[in-house]
């Protein structure tokens, strides 16, 4: 999950309320670059505005990441009397795909991932079944994305995370292999095309909203989306683990010019690279029933729905337009639906969405400080 | 930290409740070890059971590692109104020392942290004065340890994490380089001379005692110690940072055989080691007035102080006895107080503590699953 709060409102953000603790910390950070100086590696500092941080090691580049899930994990307790799930298996592939979806975007093969499962209380980590499902859970997904679990942190930190509940994050370190694979900022240009990978739902952002409107229905959790399921169920599927699509492209002889994880801010997020490109979009995918029901159930516009939900895009691509067909058959291959959705154009930074007439411009953009 | 609650009585610890989430999440992450094969990278197995996980890069070893700190943060927020500090810049040292004093444990050399700092809301950063202590902490501990700060994540986890308080961690990513550094169980052996680091007080283990002893007690935190210091006050003292001691071994020509982070368990710990060696103690340094008034205030024995707190000794390197005064010497010179505590001997596995008569046996230690 990225720092962002969901916000009813994704049109009119006032960016000016750019995170004051951020600003601090990158800076502070930034004036460490020195302490690198002994060791011979340098950093790539372009990666600081990046999602992964990029240490030159000279054979290959090092990236590492933490990321954690967020309250997601309050869904599941509460769809747990409902469903008889646990979810937990669910979960942990969410963070695992928190830190790994993220790490992929500077061209990294992720290698390894330490867990941070850290519990409100010993009592806890005493429920069997739910405890089971987060190790089976976090293993598979480790095995899907072929990288290997070295350890972790499974403390109990009663007074500091809830009593019922637990913290749950990933950290990553990736390689950048050969060095070519590196995608920082340098390659994106006119003319790329935007293949999208499908979401699996709401994926780990927007949350709180989802929650809210839970909260605010008399069905709560249980009502029914436009495929029969339940809203709580659905909200629960996992985050699609994308390391596999990104693999296998290299493999094909395809390097991304860029990559974004749509998590926060929605559709917003294409338009994360620092330079100044319009994104135009001409077809949206299908939107997943629970994503629909939350944007019916907050009422909101599309405007609105796209700047704070995936809408089921998960994971944006930006290819050589020679290599996009290629591209959505290679993602396909892997199990992952990919589309050819829009095109990378000359143009003031904004996002165009053609089919719904939404466009988003760099005043709603404000990720970097 | 590590996963160990702390228990009043240290003695005659049932290793029988050995931590079954562990041993499931140890058991399946030891099974992912195959997804490195597409990598050509191997991982260092002996490394599961030590603080750090280590793969194998060719040209040298990387090590990685991700700990919290945990309760601690809450003493903070108890002593902030009485005496007007934060003490998050202190606390962001801990973390980072948590993270730091483990990984050098297996012979690595820091080179990169991220921070994960989870708060309970989106208010706790905006109290600036905190906020700015610990991110000016976190970078004074980076330059003192000459690691560079790659980003971090600062989400806001309400409802997961308590609403007035956070959850701080690090990951680090080091490297062993040359591999002759690598210290995982192989070259410890009788004849050894043990060297103690000095710690600055309770570090960041024994700390739910430590709360119950003010909650107990009608002075609290504000109870006074023997040079005439606070309690609470004196338990926030930040964790030694320890890196720059392994360091200048390292450029002195020493390699230590083994290394032990004293954490939970107290001097237990320094049999952490796989291999069966009685670790013989002569000098047990001086005890921290603050870990004095613990023991007393809680009535333990030598026995119990010295299995739970670090008693004034918050790391132990194993050396080639010739290598024993130099190591105390350049320790000193990093500013780290030393001194040669004891010695390596055949015999059952053991922990004997001469001057107040304590001996732990293997029965008391059950840290390996």
């Amino acid at each position: 999950m990225t720092n962002t709060s969901v916000d009813y409102t994704a049109a009119g953000v006032d960016y000016s309320k750019i995170d004051p603790l951020k600003i601090d910390a990158q800076r502070a950070a930034k004036e460490t670059v020195g302490n690198l100086a002994h060791t011979g590696f340098t950093e790539i500092a372009a990666s600081r505005g990046e999602s992964a941080y990029v240490v030159d090691m000279g054979d290959f580049l090092l990236a590492s990441i933490t990321e954690c899930l967020g309250t997601k994990v309050l869904i599941a307790d509460a769809m747990r009397p409902i469903t008889g799930k646990t979810y937990f298996d669910s979960l942990a592939q969410d963070t695992l795909a928190m830190a790994i979806n993220d790490i992929i975007t500077v061209g990294a093969t992720p290698i390894s991932v330490q867990a941070y499962w850290a519990a409100g209380s010993s009592e806890w980590f005493d429920d069997k079944q739910r405890s089971h499902d987060l190790v089976q859970g976090w293993k598979a997904a480790c095995d899907r994305c072929q990288v290997a679990w070295g350890g972790g942190e499974t403390p109990s930190l009663s007074g500091v995370v809830n009593a019922n509940t637990i913290d749950l994050a990933a950290s990553c370190i990736g390689v950048v292999r050969p060095r070519e694979r590196l995608t920082i900022a340098d390659k994106l240009q006119a003319g790329d095309a935007i293949v999208m990978l499908a979401s699996s739902g709401i994926h780990a952002n927007g949350v709180s909203l989802a929650r809210k409107i839970a909260a605010d229905s008399t069905e709560g959790y249980k009502a029914k989306l436009s495929d029969g399921r339940l809203y709580g169920d659905a909200l629960l599927d996992p985050t699609v683990l994308y390391s596999p699509v990104t693999e296998a492209l290299f493999a094909a002889g395809i390097i991304p010019h860029y990559c974004a994880n749509i998590t926060g801010h929605g559709w917003r997020k294409v338009m994360r690279h620092p330079g100044s490109f319009t994104y135009r979009f001409t077809d949206i995918g299908s939107v997943p029933p629970v994503l629909a029901y939350l944007q019916r159930a907050a009422r909101m516009t599309d405007a609105e729905a796209y700047g704070t939900f995936n809408m089921g895009a998960g994971f944006a691509l930006y290819v050589a337009a020679g290599d996009a067909a290629k591209t959505v058959e290679v993602a396909r291959r892997t199990g992952v639906h990919a589309w050819i959705a829009g095109s990378v154009e000359t143009g003031p930074k904004s996002v165009v969405i053609e089919p719904i007439g939404v466009t988003f411009t760099d005043a709603d953009m404000h990720l970097r400080a």
